[in-house]
């Protein structure tokens, strides 16, 4: 059985982005590995600035954000990171095993580096954290973006360390987890310059209301190619195609494309159509957000049950690696 | 109420040199100061190369010695590091708000750095986690040596800064722990040349038998300007005076300088004094050690309790902490 294991930042309400980026294939393979794991990362939150306050309902919103999208709590475990401690525990025995010259070659350690003038100690750890994230549960497969392979690689060189250095022989403790490449490509903002993120504005929210996600989609940036009606488009490098690609029929997509090409439409009709099909997906997600916020003992009771399973499995493999490293504790 | 916390390698049995640096002033402090924490620092140990096996016994060994040496269950608790979790999940949290530099300036890690070609990122985060070991019981003072006084204005540092971001206006939440200095100098090994420490292989054993103590001593470095028992001697130069200074009442401390420098003895007859009271001392240190080891289940009991309690108060903080962070966990 493979395991499958993925974290996301309680960043708040999903986006479109990050649903079609990460969260609507998490969905898909949720009823493929049974047993996976999903989990709001609030201590890796910790390493940015942040207001406590907005972090608390940050990581409820992301919670039912979540659970509106699809996680399913009968075939899928979903849990707040900071309600299973021994993260942090196994993220501290890792480092004992990790040079500080492999986290300082990290690309996005060196990214952050370069741009502040200085650099928590949290965002060094950072990929130590998430391979104890992974390996606490043992799992296999993680479903992640391009920009994490990187921090996999690290993941999987520590599960090898480890198991040279203290498994029984023959007997690797640890998988080397492996990326389950997220097959969406990156979606743009509708300011079509920059990633969907909510640090750009250039979001639509996954809860937000029909009307308001209109009124952002409307005036959305298309091929600056059609000024007029009668221009015609290169779908490719339309934003608003790759939204059909996400959202409409394949049959819908390929109509899209011809009428964009040869003029057949003008921008606000292909946007319209990309409507309708966004709403035949987004608007049963919108319902079953209603219904968690109508009832946020649920979502509660949902979270503890997935931190009580992740404990107990957290709790087994903490035990087994104390054993063979000799702590008496 | 002052709370004292100090930690102790697991480094196995103790040697006369750890015994007078540190452990003799904890067990007088646990007198003044009841509610004092004392933590054997297995999370700490992993830093170094060992063995598994090894630090099993290395940490039983060491909290045989700890009680045997006078740490009371009645006045002090006594815990091994790696049973209470929460230790590494506060220096996950303390970790987010120390920059990396910071840790990079910390002398014992340029040491380190400068004599090894790859350094582990423990061994960087190493002082964070001294700070959460002490905060989390939130203590005020610690007793420390000379070399870790700069660790300890790290965690003072740390308070402050958590504090500033986190505490309610006007309440800092984590006291600034204060270092106690402890009296007694550093101990020479036997040799004269070093520190006494096991890895130069020049202690005494606090629970050596009287047979091997006198072994040992017997041959031991003293002023060598004493070739001939009529040639006066420097007692303050001399290793033996300064144990002396450490195991004899004052009297003969007293006593013993004169002779040393009137040359009215020889060096046998000024060891055979000393002997005699690090008899006094020792012996029933030895007698305890061996009822300790006669009764394991009491040693583990003593252990459990400690950290029973100290998660307990370890738990308490935590959630308070995290509430104050925001966290959901």
């Amino acid at each position: 059985m493979t395991r499958i294991f993925s974290g996301i930042q309680p960043s708040g309400e999903l986006h479109i982005g990050n649903y079609l980026g990460a969260v609507k294939n998490w969905v898909q393979l949720q009823t493929q590995h049974p047993g996976a794991i999903f989990c709001i990362v609030d201590y890796h939150a910790l390493t940015g600035i942040y207001e406590p306050q907005s972090l608390r309902k940050r990581t409820y919103d992301m919670a039912v954000s979540l659970l509106a999208a699809g996680i399913d709590p009968a075939h899928a475990t979903l849990y707040v990171q900071s309600a299973v401690p021994e993260h942090t525990e196994l993220a501290w025995i890792f480092n004992t095993i990790t040079p500080v010259g492999e986290l300082e070659r990290q690309t996005q350690y060196k990214d952050k580096a370069s741009r502040q003038e200085s650099v928590l100690a949290g965002i060094l750890n950072y990929p130590v954290l998430q391979a104890a994230d992974i390996l606490l549960y043992k799992a296999d497969a993680v479903p992640v973006g391009e920009d994490q392979v990187q921090h996999l690689e690290l993941s999987r060189e520590i599960a090898r360390k480890w198991n040279t250095r203290f498994s029984p022989e023959g007997a690797p403790y640890f998988p080397e987890p492996k990326a389950l490449l997220t097959p969406t490509r990156r979606i743009m903002g509708l300011d079509g310059q920059a990633k969907m993120s909510k640090s750009m504005g250039n979001t639509v929210g996954l809860l937000e209301d029909s009307d308001s996600v209109w009124a952002k989609l409307r005036p959305a940036v298309t091929d600056p190619a059609r000024v007029r009606k009668t221009d015609p488009g290169t779908p490719e490098v339309c934003n608003i195609y790759h939204l059909h690609k996400a959202f409409s029929p394949p049959p819908v997509v390929e109509e899209v494309a011809v009428k964009c090409s040869t003029a057949g439409w003008g921008c606000i009709e292909c946007k319209k159509v990309l409507f309708e099909h966004m709403e035949t997906e987004l608007v049963p997600i919108r319902r079953r957000a209603s219904e968690l916020r109508d009832a946020p003992e649920r979502v509660t009771e949902i979270l503890a049950t997935g931190a009580e399973r992740c404990r107990e499995i957290a709790g087994q493999t903490m035990r087994e690696v104390k054993e063979a490293m000799g702590m008496l504790g």
